[in-house]
């Protein structure tokens, strides 16, 4: 049971978490299962995303914000339905598979917190689950 | 193993079922681990969401039928083929961290069924899976 | 732990491996509890949606592509933003319940790789996690 602090510097963005998560795996001393990752937040998300070309997270955050725009008519008095739609619609929970004790990801792949009403500190919460056999 | 019932009264809504999977899980007396819920149906999905403010989730419903409209043209000849694309893309499986027997949710979060091809009664599967240590 | 590879022939498609991942599943001997299945790229999916009438995969991939269209002013230069766009959206990670050595699908569902940027072989990794009691 470990938990992850992040924080954010902007309103939107996308923060690369993929190294503080391998590092509490290797605390908790999971081998072979499952990690989740769980952001106990209706204005953030958990995702994973490409991690290596800024311009992929740029063009992703850019769509995103087409998607569901920041608009004026939202009944939400406190003026954030933009980012509860965007954590609502991208989830707030990952699994990712561990093997031999490290997150078998693909080679461009990094696990991203979402913000998207920052600034603010997060909470990313980490399960550590073994497989069977 | 247990099963959920849900009856959603509309074509479209969310309907909170914190309290029923918190219940639920109770009953099978996992202490901590993750809780797996699962829809088995194409027209639905569970997700998180603020359940505090309704304007919330009647902002994020709006936002959802703006990004799939319920057009005249879709292929499929049922008619519902905007809830078939909704569940696909909001996801029938989710899963959330237990701690001490309890739904480890963030204060404003919500486990939400959501319809969108209403009114149904609709099942939701759960799977208790302790973590290690 | 298994690994399916899946051959992808056009440039967007959805690609049922409900039966492959069932056969994975009786290899590995799991009865009860959970079935992920990841795919380590950034430009593919995992998903589940209904799989028997064809007219609603294209109706879903028709709007997916409407939705993040490709478009030619994205900032990525290898031409495949859209790609990547939608698997971030779509999500590369799933757990399907397991129940007495089978997939706990509905009746309609299958589970799909989801190809936005091939053709290509994609890899798909299976962790089988039991449950408790």
């Amino acid at each position: 049971v470990e938990e992850l602090r992040v924080k954010s510097g902007e309103k939107i963005a996308l923060i690369d978490i993929t190294g503080a998560v391998q590092k509490a795996l290797e605390k908790i001393g999971l081998r072979d299962g499952l990690c989740n990752l769980f952001a106990p937040h209706t204005t953030a998300a958990v995702m994973i995303s490409e991690n290596w070309d800024r311009d992929v997270t740029a063009d992703l955050l850019d769509q995103l914000q087409r998607l569901v725009p920041d608009r004026p008519d939202y009944k939400h008095a406190e003026g954030n339905s933009q980012a509860h739609i965007l954590s609502a619609m991208l989830g707030v929970s990952i699994n990712i598979p561990v093997r031999d004790g490290r997150l078998a990801l693909g080679r461009w792949q990094g696990v991203m917190l979402a913000e998207f009403d920052g600034p603010r500190e997060r909470v990313v919460r980490l399960s550590a689950i073994p497989s069977s056999g």
